[in-house]
C-alpha cells in the first residue's frame, strides 16, 4: 500500500477510495493493483486494498496482483442478479454495494474518471466524493525501479532510432523524394523498421510518428507516403514495454539530400531552445519556469510564435505508465520533484517549410537531471 | 450520421447524447467520429455530429473524421479558464457547458462510463440521464466493409497461427518438454513468432496466448517457459488490424508427441460441442440457445461442468473495434441479428490435464453462418 493512502484518507475523511475500470487503459489501477487486465474490475483501497475481480479472471488476479485481498463477483452472486434485474449494469452496481458494505464503506471517494453510471448508483447508498485521484501525484515520482524500467524502454527506443536513421541514410534524394534499391522510401517503410526493432526488444508502439515535408508542420501527423528529399523528417517514437508497462518517448529530426540555409536554422534553434530547457531543469523549479526558458530562447533567436506558427506547443511532459502523464513543462507546469521522468521536445513548425522537433527523456534530479537519451542531434545524414 | 440516431433522441426526448473520453479506448467514439486520438475529446450527437478537440488536434481533426463540425477548446478560451479556476477538470467542465449552451442543448444523455466528476458539474446546468450507450446495438451489426475489415484481420491472424504450428511442429519432445535446435521451445518464442507475423499484416495484438500443460487449465493464462510435449498447447490469437481497427479472433489447440487417450476423448468432445454451436447458429436464434446446444453437447458426451472444470465460460461473444463486444453466447444472449460477428469458443478445463479449446469466427446469416475461419481442427502434429 502507497504510504501516502492513509494520509489522503484522513485528509478527505474517507474510509476508502474506489477504481472501477480496466487496467489496460487506466494506469492508476495498473500501479495501485499490478493487476493487469482488459475487463473490468474493481480496485478498493481501505486499510487494505482489495480487488474485485470476474470469477474468470479470480486466480490470475491472486496470482499476479499485489492487492491484500482478491475477491469475485460471483461470490456476490452477480448472475443471479443479472437474471433478477435484467440489465448487467444494475447487477454490477448491486454487487458492488454488498462489496462496499461487506468492507464497513460508508464514506467513499472516486476519480473523477469515475463511471458517472455506477456513481449515481452509489450515491443513492453511500455518501461520495469525487476527488482527483491521488495516485496521479503517486506515479509522477518514479522510485528506482520505475527509473530502471523506463531506461529499458529507452533504450529499445534508441535502438529503433537507429536503424531508422540508418535505413533513411541509405536512401538517395531522386528528384524531390527519396529513393532506396530504385523505389521511394515511404513512411510506412521506416515505421515497420522501428516497429519490427521494437517487437524484438518486447515493446509495443501503439503510433510512431514518421513525417516528412509539409507533413511534419503538424505536430501529431503519423507521416505518409513517400518521404521527402532535402527536407527535414520528424521521428518520434514513443513505446511501451510490454512486460513492465513502462513508456520512453524520444525524438530527432534528420534531412537526406542539401538543407537550405533556412531549414538549418531552424534545427540549430530548436538545439539551442533544448539545451536552454535542460538546463533550467532541477528540483524546485516549476515546469513553467523551463517552458519560459525554451520560449525566451526561440525569442531571443528570433523565432517567435505567431498565428499557430513556430513553437506551439509545450514544452513536456511526465512519462511513466502512461505516455502523458504528471507533471507538465507548460505554461501552468507546477514545481518539479526530484526523480520525476519529463521529456524536453522544443520544436519549430511552419506550413511552407515543415517541422522540427528535438526531444530528450531526462530524469529530474535535486542539482539538475540526469538524461536518459544518448542519441546525437545530427540534421544532415 | 447513423440512421437510428434520430430515433433513439427522440424516444428518450433528448436534444444531444454526449461522449467524452478518447477514442483509442472508447470504440464508441471512434465508430461515431472515425477520429482516434489517445488524449481526451468529446462527441455531441444532435441534429449533426460535432467534435470538440484541443487545438494541437483540430486540424487533424478537420481531416480524418466524419463529423460534421470541429471545435477546439482553445475558442472556449480554455487555457484562460485554466489560468481563472485554477483546476483542469474545472476549466474544461466550463468549456463543455459554454459548448452545450451555444449548440441549444438543455436534456442531454450520456453513457454508463461517462466521467462522474464531468457529470455532477453538468446536471447544475443541464438536465443529464445515464443511458445506455446506443452505439453498442448499432456496433453489433456489421456492415459489408465491416465484416470485410474483420475477415483481412481474421487473414492476417491465421497466417500467425499457421507460423505458431509450424514451429511447434518443427520441434521435437524432449523428457516432458519440447526442445528445437537443442534448447526448450518456450511459449514465449512462439509468441514472438505469431506477433512479428502479425507486425508484417500491419496488426497489433496487445495479448496472444500460448499455454501448454497445466497452465492452459486457466483459459486466461498466456503461458511463459518452456511447453510440455504430449500435452495440449492453446493458441488463442485476437490481434487488431492498425488501420482499420477492427480485431479478429481464433484458437486453436495442438499437441506435439503422443496424446493420452484422454487429451484426445476431450479434444473430440469440444470439437463435436463447437460444431453443435456452429450448427445452432443463425439470425432469430438467442445466443443463450446457441450456449445451450454447446453446453447439451458436452453434457451428451459426459463432460459436464463441475466445481469450476470442465467448461467453465460462455460459448461466445461478438468481435468488431472491441475484442468482446456485443452480442452474447452466453446463458443471457439475447436474439442474434443478420450481420452480427461472433465467436463460438467452447472449451476444457482440467487442472490435472489442461485445456483445450477451439474458437471460430463467424458472421450470422438469416439460413445459419458464414464461417470467417479456415483453419484446420487438428490436434496431433
Amino acid at each position: 500500500m502507497h504510504p501516502s493512502l492513509r494520509c489522503f484518507l484522513d485528509q478527505h475523511d474517507l474510509d476508502g477510495f474506489l477504481f472501477v475500470g480496466d487496467s489496460m487503459s487506466n494506469a492508476d489501477m495498473y500501479y495501485l493493483s499490478h493487476f493487469l487486465a482488459g475487463d473490468r474490475f474493481a480496485l478498493l483501497l481501505s486499510s487494505r486494498s482489495t480487488l474485485l475481480v470476474s470469477s474468470m479472471e479470480k486466480g490470475r488476479a491472486e496470482k499476479e496482483s499485489c492487492a491484500d485481498e482478491c475477491l469475485s463477483t460471483s461470490s456476490y452472486r452477480i448472475r443471479e442478479l443479472f437474471s433478477q434485474l435484467g440489465n448487467p449494469g444494475d447487477a454490477y452496481c448491486h454487487v458492488l454495494k454488498d462489496f462496499l458494505s461487506e468492507h464497513g464503506i460508508r464514506h467513499l471517494g472516486v476519480p473523477f474518471e469515475f463511471p458517472a453510471g455506477i456513481y449515481r448508483s452509489l450515491i443513492r447508498d453511500f455518501s461520495v466524493d469525487i476527488l482527483d485521484s491521488p495516485a496521479a501525484a503517486w506515479r509522477a515520482v518514479k522510485s528506482p525501479f520505475e527509473q530502471k524500467a523506463i531506461a529499458v524502454t529507452q533504450s529499445a527506443c534508441e535502438k529503433a532510432m537507429r536503424r531508422a536513421v540508418q535505413l533513411i541514410a541509405s536512401s538517395e534524394p531522386h528528384g524531390e523524394i527519396l529513393h532506396r534499391h530504385g523505389r521511394p522510401l515511404t513512411s510506412e517503410m521506416v515505421r515497420a523498421e522501428i516497429e519490427v526493432s521494437l517487437l524484438e526488444d518486447g515493446c509495443e508502439a501503439a503510433d510512431t510518428i514518421v513525417a516528412g515535408g509539409r507533413q511534419a508542420a503538424d505536430p501529431h501527423a503519423r507521416g505518409t507516403g513517400a518521404l521527402a528529399a532535402h527536407s527535414p523528417i520528424v521521428i518520434d517514437i514513443f513505446p511501451r514495454d510490454k512486460t513492465s508497462r513502462y513508456f520512453a518517448d524520444m525524438t530527432r529530426t534528420v534531412l537526406r539530400g542539401e538543407a537550405a540555409r533556412e531549414v538549418t536554422e531552424i534545427y540549430e534553434a530548436v538545439r539551442t531552445a533544448q539545451d536552454a530547457g535542460l538546463r533550467a531543469i532541477r528540483a524546485g523549479v516549476t515546469g513553467a519556469q523551463v517552458h519560459l526558458h525554451v520560449s525566451e530562447a526561440f525569442n531571443d533567436l528570433g523565432f517567435t510564435e505567431r498565428e499557430g506558427q513556430g513553437f506551439t506547443h509545450s514544452t513536456g511532459h511526465g512519462v511513466g505508465l502512461d505516455v502523458h502523464e504528471k507533471p507538465s513543462l507548460g505554461d501552468l507546469g507546477e514545481a518539479l520533484l526530484e526523480n520525476q521522468v519529463v521529456t524536453v521536445e522544443p520544436g519549430l513548425y511552419y506550413p511552407d517549410i515543415g517541422g522540427v522537433r528535438l526531444e530528450d527523456l531526462v530524469v529530474v534530479r535535486d542539482s539538475g537531471h540526469e538524461n536518459l537519451t544518448h542519441f546525437e542531434r545530427q540534421l544532415v545524414l
